[in-house]
């Protein structure tokens, strides 16, 4: 079981917590929980390692020192955990990152769990107690503090549970995962199911249901993941939430699952660019050094012969590095306009039936089309079609889209 | 170096911290370095825990959990100022209490220290690192994380400077020792030196400089141990401090070093007690079970035949509970009457010197007997006397007492 930040966020909220763990224990399960930081709690933390000289680039002299800072959100509210359960009358206790303990790269602030040996865990649970896990941090091998990056909570979770070889439930704030942002489209629906491959894109696309990292991690060691919400009582509601499994345990496949959207794109254009290999080449050389991601690339035809026209797509937050990167060697790409365009949003379809199925693109268009919305560019991948539209149609999109492939029957 | 919640207290204060620890390094010295958490952080922690179930009465139930919860503070400031020390350039770490180790027993909330093997420290030291080290906290020998209990990052201090075979700088806000309350006497002076013996008799007569376990630890071990002002900066001013160190290093031995007093006193009485030896046997064992510390004892012969009346004190928190008992037992303790008298205070002079000169009780009673001062009970040890007087005149004898021995000239 993992509990966030929101569910953590005070000693009423970790009292209903502790009912919910309670209510899972009396129904003879074992069970490690791991949780967050209160809310807030991080920030102020990371506040504190930045007035400490942490530099502003992020650079990596202290991130050792950082870690040490920054996990200890998690330590308290694991100890309040394991107290409220004790005067509860269950057997409780925490274990931290190091005791576990669950082993990482020393890649600190950001670091990747190698290993979780599970016998202590084993044997704690074995022997009828509750382990309350830090959720964020690990250790190094010499035996450093480390921590996993932001919303590393849910990798902790679900690295915990492949260890043991158990589901892993996930409590948020919200009872599952929905066929689109319900505050967009009020007919969306909670899945029962989704497959790990359609969870991942969704929370790559912009749903924000479960870190991405911890969905690859779910489907490597093929964990079950079921998100539910921490803010129903337990056994006062139906609180089935979303399994996020398998594609296989899904015997009826959709071929559109849900509809994402993502405010956080920006369109570059360069006019006049040089028209051969080498230009582009270098161009998306120089981004990628600079770890800028592009998405979207549409590339076409100038009206003057040996020249081209290029669109591309970056999060919002890299443009003003990307723009900086290309002025920069505007004489080496030989472009005559640079334009960037931050009024925009990416709108996307996912499903695994789209590998079955032909067609999805083909309609998706043409639903956009009935509204009156253009396709500025296009994305694809194996399971799931991405436009970019006009941020002003994004509610549109997403509701015609949804309305399109029968997402309020599911 | 040691450093307290008030030198710790913001960022602003950890920076000043770095300085005076900067100043050292560069004189050549290998450093480590004890901090307490943010003044007023443990207190926060703490009323968590009260909010999480821990129980009024400091039952055990949880205190495992109590110091994995309360332990994280140091653990913050800890991982700030090295961090801090960095960007000015050193080479600086943190050492939680589990990575030194600092081994304790598992007497949670109030753990001692039991060893602390010097290797994995020194080492770093030898390397060139200045070593930042939580205080209060430890680890038992199987791994669970301990607190030694409130005030115990002195204790921490001297325990490690004993493990590195150094000496120990403790900053606090006075800038040492002094011969008596400046606030009350202002021609106290500060000592240059103090023994272990006089120091540990002033912290448990309420001069509230260093923790009594600290100052026994450093005895035990010969740790030389000086309180210095962390609000001095590194070069400014003379911050020599006090030197607290064994006897035979003080050339001039002073009779009187120092003038202590505390309010914190309740006296008890009881009328018309029957005048046997098991009687005060009885109910003196009563006391103790109930651990409540008695310290001075005055008997006398009542007017009536058979009947005894018995004066002593108690600490003022204490004195409900010794009421109780004593009234649940008075049939067999067989008093008449129970007074308490909480408007008492104690005073007491101390001083090395004492062992070879006979006349200071004489000289003490007659300062205060001038001033119109009368003692209502006395004790004393080898090295201190202390009376017990009408609390309203605590300033009095604390500066009559102070005149009479000549300490203004110390």
């Amino acid at each position: 079981m993992k509990f966030g930040g929101t569910s953590m966020a005070d000693l009423e909220r970790i009292r209903r917590v502790a009912r919910i763990v309670a209510a899972e224990a009396e129904a003879g399960k074992r069970i490690a929980v791991v949780v967050s930081a209160m809310a807030g709690k991080t920030n102020e933390l990371v506040a504190w390692t930045d007035g400490a000289g942490r530099s502003a680039q992020g650079l990596p002299e202290s991130d050792d020192e950082y870690d040490v800072v920054v996990g200890s959100g998690e330590q308290v509210t694991s100890g309040l955990l394991a107290m409220v359960l004790r005067n509860m009358g269950l057997n409780a206790r925490s274990w931290m990152g190091w005791q576990v303990p669950i082993i990482t790269d020393d890649a600190h602030g950001k670091a990747r769990i190698e290993d979780i040996p599970p016998e202590r865990l084993s044997a704690a649970l074995d022997g009828g107690e509750i382990a309350v896990i830090p959720g964020f941090q690990g250790v190094t091998r010499d035996q450093r503090i480390t921590t996993l990056g932001r919303g590393g909570s849910d990798t902790s979770a679900v690295a915990v549970a492949a260890a043991l070889g158990a589901p892993c439930d996930i409590y948020t704030d919200v009872d599952g995962v929905y066929t689109t942002d319900p505050r967009i489209e009020s007919k969306a629906k909670r899945l029962a199911k989704i497959s790990y491959e359609e969870m991942l894109e969704m929370a790559s696309l912009g749903a924000k249901v479960l870190q991405t990292r911890s969905v690859e991690l779910a489907m490597a060691h093929k964990v079950p993941v079921r998100v539910l919400s921490s803010f129903t009582e337990p056994g006062e509601a139906e609180n089935q939430g979303t399994l996020v499994c398998d594609e296989e345990e899904i015997v009826e496949k959709r071929i559109v699952s849900g509809v994402a959207y993502s405010r956080d794109e920006a369109k570059v254009t360069l006019l006049g660019l040089k028209d051969d290999a080498g230009t582009l080449s270098s161009l998306f050389s120089m981004l990628a050094e600079a770890n800028v991601n592009v998405d979207m690339i549409v590339q076409g035809q100038a009206r003057v012969a040996d020249q081209a026209n290029l669109t591309f797509t970056v999060g919002r937050r890299d443009a003003g590095r990307a723009v900086e990167i290309m002025n920069r060697a505007q004489a080496e790409l030989g472009f005559e306009e640079l334009r960037v365009d931050e009024d925009v949003s990416k709108v996307s379809v996912v499903g695994v039936g789209m590998r079955s199925h032909v067609g999805v693109a083909q309609s998706m268009f043409k639903a956009l089309a009935d509204k009156g919305i253009k396709v500025q560019a296009v994305s694809t991948s194996e399971i799931k079609i991405s436009v970019l539209i006009d941020a002003a149609y994004t509610e549109l999109a997403v509701r015609a889209l949804h309305a399109a492939y029968g997402l309020e029957q599911v």
